[in-house]
């Protein structure tokens, strides 16, 4: 998976983040440097350095000031994807083998607890108290929210409000935070920061119901992972949820979801139901929807370069190909 | 297991504490709350807590600041407790179920990722950014020795100081900060907090190396859970270390340990091996000698009774009995 392409000047100032994150967690053990050198060097799009970056474009930008932003941003959403792998027992994310399955469920599990350490770490380099605040509560927030995912696995009585809640927890205050984050590191005024926040709320919100969507209209060369990989660890998301409002689907998917559960189907036929309706449609929609609040949210900033290219990946995110 | 006995007013100090603590992980999800209950209602000795109240004594006493030091230490030892009990397959702690034994491993995880969010969270209501560093270099530390002891486990080939570096990251650093930000939080002269630090250390070198000790030499109502359960999972400690340095002794204990990591066996044999020798008293001798260093660093810090209570726990961690 490659880094999101941003306009010139950002990504010279992203290498240097690229760097800065290899360089947060080498040096003090053998193994940890190796596991999480192996997790971040798989890539990803680093879309938090990405926002916090373009939020510190609305105040002073002082790279210096927001790689210590940025970098535990990223070292916090890795942590949480290494312990999430545990959790979903999975062995491949973009397309490289997980630190759970190269290593094993223990190993990964130190590797995200010092991640987060070097995260945190890293912040108090920033004399800034509302920063820690920000992002320990956001950290509490995201446990919270991968707790209720677990608790929900294979819980197809689950709303939509739901499943809401559990991907703003998971996904989208962290991405909201990036942004206002990148706007308090550079001393933006703090209307600009609220609405860079609402605005990476948004997106983040799209991003996610864009993800859970890939997961089952994507094909395994796209997505890094197979197909259906969430369903069959009974992550039910929100096309799933809006195929079992259809009565025409309801039952054979109930079906189809037990078997699943229960290890004796693949994925292959739920995923043919979901994709016979309209959950995907409607799932597609909501993201709009969301990109759309994104969008409005942008109006009220000042009209700059920055401006235009969070307007460009609002629709990068609503039209995402990997 | 019962919190530490100590003197009058403390004790009420300690009891806010206690409160303070359940509080703290209440409210943000049913089940997180139940987990992280469990785990704290089973009690410990609250050393940590202690240490704050009795660094703070050093300093302008003030419960409400030294209680945003004191829950979050205690906090994070219960957070890397939990996760550790994942990692040892543990069943049992302190007499009760542990949290993966009674849920699972992982609910057991996300249990520990969201106490230790808790506990930053609680920190950043203290304004002082030095906390944080000290607080979040210590969680790095602990980190690097959990992944140690991993990477050790059946190693038989460890040296002592190899063991030492082990036990210093994982027990004696939390307790050393626990001293140092007590100090720290009731604005104590910096020669204080030093000398406190080096105190705290030196007791957690001993505590831990005791802790080892029983491990192998108390019963089971003792120590909350069936003896030997550290060689049974791998975890090579003092004592065996100090046994294997024995030449009568070395090649029969290799066998047992290879036979106890295949499986095959189980620990008693190990055991009766190692108390036949001078494995046990050599630990001891040891764990007394850092007691004594505790000593003189408690020789240089003002008479009060504080420092009279901080040389009754030097010399109850010395004959300890839980």
């Amino acid at each position: 998976m490659k880094r999101l392409q941003i306009f010139g000047m950002l990504n010279k100032d992203m290498d240097q983040i690229e760097k800065e994150l290899y360089r947060s967690v080498q040096g003090d053990d053998e193994l940890l440097t190796e596991t999480s050198l192996h997790l971040l060097k798989a890539g990803g799009k680093r879309l938090r350095p990405v926002f916090v970056l373009m939020g510190g474009k609305f105040g002073t930008y002082d790279l210096e000031k927001l790689k210590r932003v940025a970098v535990p941003l990223e070292l916090i959403h890795s942590a949480s994807l290494v312990h999430d792998d545990v959790i979903d027992d999975a062995e491949l994310r973009r397309g490289e083998q997980t630190v759970k399955a190269k290593w094993d469920d223990k190993i990964a599990m130190y590797t995200g607890d010092y991640i987060y350490a070097k995260a945190l770490v890293m912040t108090t380099e920033l004399k800034n108290p509302r920063i820690h605040e920000i992002l320990s509560r956001a950290m509490v927030e995201m446990s919270i929210g991968e707790m209720e995912q677990i608790r929900d696995f294979f819980n197809s009585g689950q709303s939509v409000r739901h499943y809401l809640r559990r991907i703003r927890r998971k996904t989208a205050l962290l991405i909201a935070i990036s942004c206002q984050l990148g706007a308090l590191a550079a001393d933006a005024e703090p209307g600009v920061a609220r609405l860079l926040y609402n605005y990476g709320y948004n997106v983040g919100m799209a991003f996610q119901i864009r993800d859970d969507l890939l997961d089952l209209s994507g094909t395994e060369k796209q997505i890094g992972k197979p197909p259906g990989s969430d369903m069959r660890q009974g992550n039910i998301t929100l096309p799933v949820i809006y195929s079992l409002e259809d009565e025409s689907l309801r039952l054979p998917l109930l079906e189809e979801l037990d078997a699943i559960r229960k290890g004796q189907r693949g994925v292959g036929r739920a995923i043919d139901l979901i994709l016979s309706g309209e959950g995907i449609t409607r799932a597609e929609d909501l993201a709009s929807r969301y990109i759309e609040k994104a969008l409005t949210a942008l109006e009220a900033l000042p009209n700059n370069k920055t401006k235009r290219s969070l307007r460009d990946i609002a629709f990068f995110v609503t039209g995402r190909a990997y």
